[in-house]
Order: structure tokens, then sequence, then C-alpha cells
């Protein structure tokens, strides 16, 4: 089918206006009198949707005037300049094809649903403004980080989903079997008999690409995942998923300083691709969801991020501990209260706070000198506060062991991670990035099952 | 750090030749004599590696001379022009720093290791040539595959990986649960109790975001996926794995022939993207595991696809019907064989096979006017066979109905679907790829588990 998109008439006007043109689109809104009327008229390829005039010269003028919010028309017609107009060009149509009716109870009227509504009709939802704009923005923040990594020279990596190991312990972890749990195979001692399952043993959806990301880094140097992780939490908040997707680089040859430099010129990266790509949207966002966005990105975009170690930002967070739900001293973790308040009160721009006490972080990143903290950093930025977790890695065989140990892990599962350290070790890091923190943050939406087309929440997997 | 990249010094030879720089790699042989010797250094960012060439005026001479296979170096000194050599140039080092040590038992020595022994060390085997080179295409082509339809506008939906319906019972599934498998909660009637499990009902793995998409497709006109997707089925095959990553576009206001348009495009743009961007993975491949590859690709490239009807390609191949395990007749699904016969013997190129039996089809495919066929595709490449399967989906509300009605699917668990037969329907038609199965074609690798990082198949999951 040969249709014209309205994206196309938008940013190439002049080769349609006063030319028949034919387009094809749902009906927006529909107004009609006696002997004309008026559609709006999307057809999803762009944010602005293109006014359609008709009038009783078509022959199915009366089927037209009683087409409902919904439907699917094809309209051939003239682009005519309306320069007198809020829009800057209309078509009177020729020919309305109804290709698909929709009926007077849509589920989609022309007034605001409450977002709570809009979730129970996941499937009709990136119909409406709002949700248009999200799923458009997710769609360009996802390419733009793939661009990002492989303008650089990044290997993307799929890490796999299924997993027999469960890396760092980090939050509950859904099982996936094949045994039928009416009668799930028993061993002999009572336990159940995973060598009747698929694996031939226990198997989860995994909680991070990480460890697998680090074995492709020692090959390529420079890799990247995107992909979907999974936790088994059982908490009802508007930040937390069952299903996400995760960005996960991993350099070799590379420290701390490398690792913030990267997150630094991605974060910047990624805003400034999707305000040039969708700046409709990003103005709706503005104007209807989030007064201070625009300003708050364009300031992020033209700030150098700062730098502080986690005891200097303890100190400075110490003299408004006031201020603080949660008094903050040395060894504590940060609440999303203080680090909200060191990049908003404090830095007023991202910071990187970097070197915290080992017994708060990871098995696998890097001890310092001090023997105290390691070459952790995360991420904060005004608005939202932690949105990257990274870290040097420990690529010392003996100190990584000695850290296995007193955290009571098995090294025997992690023999491919520790091989890494034996054969040609280098020092390493990375980081990662909830896709879906960073949508709410570019397009300040506060509740992650409204950036997730359908999202996976406890008591909940509709679709 | 601040080392240069291997690919740049490949790439930008001039700016770089009599000056002192600083790289940093992976030792992939090694030669020595009494006063000199040789590194093939490999730092990942590129297919050819580095020689390095040092000498006992090094402080650490002998440190470096029994370095070992595998081991991480950073190596400082002047690139030199190598006119008479194989190389162009090579680096003559003033300092070695041994960054990490490998072991003389090191798993990949410097002779030709079976593809079966590399799949036992997965998490080494990205350093050897086969398989940079196999894991380098795989993440180009999955950018090719994200800027061909990114430039035309189509948004990148991510449908759930979690799913409480099995979309056309495709294949076996994975269940994903929380409960406790020792101990399965049960309802008085002795059944599972799925309102223990994390979502309160049964969910598995899914196999398809086909009809998730299409609820996406009918409010952007145009949209892919590009995720993982699970199959459960018992069998221990080259081409089989439980976890693959699946691409499935879907069109709007389009019907069968756009879509066999648009995967011609998408193939031709993807192929076209990776022989220009891996040049040299490529003439490994094509020297070293499939002769006739580039050959064979470029034919792809440069030819018009044959589009044949089910019924008109039937009949073609009765004709040839000895040369078959399985003859052929109307109404049977095609074969391998016949597939392979038909692209490589009689069209000599690809070709779609359009309009087949609606009974070895889906039910969501759209019914063709003759009653008995279907608006489906598979495109048939040469060397493979099928690579790509599509429809145009049945829009009319009544139609669909009837059939779910024939097939015994229960048209309550597809209310969302049918909604999008009821409000605003449009023709629309999409196609999956299988993304290993690109990566075969595109590297000619025999085996599914070679094509993916960490593989997952029956009693396999490893690391």
């Amino acid at each position: 089918m040969n249709l014209i998109e309205i994206k196309d008439l938008y940013e190439n006007k002049e080769n349609f206006i006063d030319k028949e043109i034919e387009v094809g689109g749902w009906v927006r809104s529909i107004r009609d009198s006696k002997t004309f009327g008026f559609i709006v008229l999307n057809d999803g390829t762009c944010f602005k949707p293109l006014q359609v005039v008709y009038s009783d010269k078509l022959d199915n003028f009366s089927e037209v005037s009683k087409t409902n919010i919904g439907a699917a028309l094809i309209v051939k017609g003239k682009l005519v300049a309306t320069p007198n107009a809020k829009q800057p060009f209309e078509i009177q149509a020729d020919e309305v094809y109804v290709e698909g009716e929709s009926t007077p109870d849509y589920p989609l009227q022309k007034k605001r649903h409450s977002f709570e509504y809009l979730r129970t009709i996941s499937h009709l939802r990136p119909r409406t403004n709002t949700f248009q704009a999200v799923f458009r923005v997710r769609s360009l923040c996802a390419y733009a980080i793939h661009k990002f990594f492989q303008e650089q020279g990044f290997v993307y990596v799929h890490t796999p989903l299924i997993t027999g190991s469960d890396c760092e312990g980090a939050g509950e972890m859904f099982q996936v079997t094949t045994m039928d749990l009416n009668n799930v195979p028993k061993t002999e001692e009572g336990k159940v008999d995973y060598t009747e399952d698929f694996f031939g043993k226990p198997t989860n959806l995994t909680v991070s690409g990480q460890l697998n990301g680090e074995t492709y880094a020692m090959a390529f140097k420079k890799i990247y995942t995107f992909g979907p992780t999974f936790r088994a939490e059982n908490s009802n908040t508007t930040r937390h998923a069952a299903e996400f997707w995760m960005i996960e680089p991993e350099i070799a040859f590379a420290d701390l300083a490398d690792d913030m430099e990267l997150a630094e010129a991605m974060i910047k990266y990624v805003i400034k691709y999707v305000l040039e790509n969708a700046p409709e949207e990003m103005n709706f966002f503005n104007n209807f969801v989030d007064k201070g966005l625009l300003d708050r990105l364009n300031h992020v975009i033209n700030s150098e991020f700062g730098r502080v170690t986690y005891t200097e930002a303890i100190k400075l967070l110490e003299e408004h501990n006031d201020k603080f739900e949660y008094k903050v001293s040395w060894g504590v973790d940060l609440q999303t209260e203080h680090e909200r308040y060191l990049t908003e009160q404090i830095f007023k721009r991202p910071v990187f706070v970097t070197d915290y006490p080992k017994e708060i972080k990871a098995f696998y990143m890097k001890l310092n000198k001090d023997g105290k903290t390691v070459a952790a950093m995360d991420c904060l930025v005004p608005g939202i506060g932690e949105i990257i977790g990274g870290s040097q890695r420990e690529e010392n065989y003996e100190v990584l062991t000695k850290r296995m140990e007193e955290l009571g892990l098995n090294e025997k599962d992690y023999q491919f991670y520790l091989d890494l350290r034996k054969y040609g070790t280098a020092r390493h890091a990375g980081f990662g990035l909830g896709f879906e923190r960073m949508i709410m943050y570019l397009t300040g939406m506060g509740n992650i099952r409204d950036v997730i087309p359908f999202p996976r929440t406890v008591n909940n997997c509709e679709l």
C-alpha cells in the first residue's frame, strides 16, 4: 500500500503541498456539521496528527460522519497549506475509505484518562498521546544506547537469560522448569529430582549479565550487554518491576576513572539524542508531565559531572543530618534522600560518589589500598538519585578469592570467573544502567509500570 | 588508561607511524631467541593483531620472554612501518608491562582446537580467531537490524518475556515460578495452587512477541521487536536452542506484498552492513569455515528475490519428487530438502513462497479469497532454506473468531487480540527472523551452539 506518512508531511511539507496524497491512520477526534466535518487523524509515525476536512461531496459522507473515535481510515485528497490555522496544513478529502470501524464505547474517549485506568488496557494505551510519547522515547533511547556503544567499537553481547548460577545472590530469583508442578519428580531422599528437569539442574532467570559480560570484555576489550533481567522481589513500589531491561558495559585495560568517563559520556549522548529526535514528545512531557524536565536535562548535558568520594560525601551530608529521616554516618548505605540532597542541593549537578566501604558493596569490586573501601561508583542525578552503579573489578586472583572466602562464596561456582584472573587478567571496570530508570528520568513519568509496554509486577502478568 | 587501540592503528596508520604509542592486549603467540623476541598481540578491538618486537634492552627481558600465551601486556614503543613484511607495521617495544600473567597450561594453545572442545570453555572461546569473528559479526548484525528499522522510523518494542498466555501454542514452554518445588502449594482439590505463585497464576517464558507486537503496530504503524524467546523442545539438533533471539517487525496499513518487500530489504541491508563492517572476519569465514560464503552472500545482495505461490511451488517440486526423501504433494508442509531445492536449483536465488494451505499455518493468518489458503510467506535462501516466516494477519473480526472456533481456541484468552479487530482494525502484516539463524547464514557456522555466547540446550546450562 502506497500511503504517505504523516511524519513525512511535516518533515518535507514542500514536497506535498497542493498535491494529491493518500494517508492512513486512526481517528483521534471527529466533529461534523450537516455538510462538512473535521477529523484529527494520527498514523503513529509522528506525534502530531493530520487534520482532515471532508464534505458532503463524498459519496459516503454519512458513513464517514458516523465514524467513531479509534476507527482506521484511508484518506485521499489534496494537502493544502493553512497559514492562519494552528496546524500548518490540512488534507481536503476527495475519498475516505473506512478501513476498520470502531464503536461508540471505544475505551479511549477524547478526555483525560488516568494512568491507572490505562494500565488496565495496556494493548490500547499506546494510542494515547502520553503513551505514544513514552514508547517512542523508549525506542529512541534504546537505539541511542546501541549507537553510542557501536560507534565506539563496543561489541554487543547477548548474555544468557536462563542461568544455573546466582551472580552475587542479588534479589530473589524466578525458577525456570519444565517439570510437572502437580507431580514434581523426587529423589529417593524426597528432594526435588532436578535430573528430570530440562537442564538437569536447578535454573533461574538472570538478575545480571555482568559476570558473563566480563568474560567477553577479556576477549574484546569493550563490550556491552542490553537485555532483560528479572527480580522476584515481593515489592509493590513505583520503581520496581519483576522484568526490566538493563545495560551493562564492561571495559578492559580500564580503571574506575575510565568507567566514570564512559558513564558520563553515555548519559549525555542519550539525552542529546532523544532531545534531538523527539522534540515534540519531550515538549509534551515538559508541559503535561513534569514541568522542569527540559531544564533539568539540558543542565545535565551541559554540566561536568562532579566526583566525590563516599568518605567526603558523608562529611558533607553529616552537616545536614537534621534534614534527613535516616541520619548518615560513615559506613551506612546512602538512601535516596541523601543521594538527591547531594546532587540537587550540594553539587547542583550530576555527581559520582566513589570508593564505598567494602561491606556495603559486592564481592567482585576492587579493594582499594586502604583495605576498607572498594573502587565502586554510583552516578547520582538531580530528580532521581542513583541512575548508574558501577565499579572497577577485582582483577587480582588472591585478593578476590580471599574476599569470596570472607563472604562464604563457593569458589567452585565461580571457576569461570576466577579463570579470568588466572589467564591474562587485566584491570577492568563496568557499570549497570537500569533501562526503565533511564526512561523515567527522560520522560518524568513517575511509575515504572508506565514506561514498560506490558509490565510484570507481583500478581500482575496480563497480556 | 590512555592506550591506543589496534583497530585505530590499522585505520589511521599515518597518524602513528614513527610515533611512540602505548597498547594493551593479550598474547596470541610468542617466540624468542637469546637477545630478542616477537609477540603477536591481540586487543580485541580488531581481527588483526599487532606484532611486538622486543629485545634484551628491556629491563625485564627475561620476564617477558617467559610470558605464556594468554597473558595481558601493556607495551610502550615506536610503531614502525615494515613494507617488506606480511603485516604493515610493528611496534618496537621500549617497555613491556606484564599486566596479567598466564600459565603454561592455558586452555587455548597455538593450535587448532575443535569447536566441541571450545564449547566446554565458553568463557574463553571468544579469545580465538573463529569466535572473535563470530561474536563481532553477531554484534554488528544486531546493530544493523536496529539501524535498518530505526532509519525507517520503526518503533522498537520490548514485548514481555514472562507471559501468562501461550501464543498459538507453539512448542513446549518453560514455566516460571517462585513456588517452593520441594513443597508445591496445593488447593483443597489437590491441584497446584497458583494463587500462591508470584503472579497469582501459571506463567511461562514467551515463545513469540508477535501478538503483543501487533497491539503496538496498531498504534505506531511500524514496529519491531528484538528480544529473547524460548522453546523447551527436547530436541538435540544443530539448529535448535532453548533460548534464542528473535526479530519480529509488524506493519499496519500493509499487506503481504509490503511484508515481503520489507523482509527483502532488511536481509540485503544486514548482509551489506556486515560485509562492509567486518571484511576481515568475513574473509576468515570464507577461507576457513565455508568456502562459498562470500559468493553466496554477494549473490543474495544482487538478486531480486523470487516470488512463487505454494501451489505453483508444489507443481515445480513434484517434477523432481524422485530426488526427495519426502515426496511433495499439495497440502504437505515443505521440508528443508524441498526448500533448498527450490531456492538453490530452481530459482537459483532467494525466493518467497506464499499462500500456504491454511491447515499448515497459524490461526491468525489472513484467509485468502479461495477459502483454502492463507496470506503467509516463507523466505527461502540458498544454503539454508527458510530464514524468515511471516504473514498478513486476519484483520476481520468475524473471520478470525470463526477460525479460532474451528481450532478450539478460547476467545477469552485472546480478548486483547480481538479488540484490535474491533477498534480500528487495519490490514497488517509481519514476520519473524530467528537471529541465530541469520548469524549462521552470515558466517557459515553450522551449529547454533557456536553462534550463541552461552548456549542453552537440553541438559546444558553452563555459566
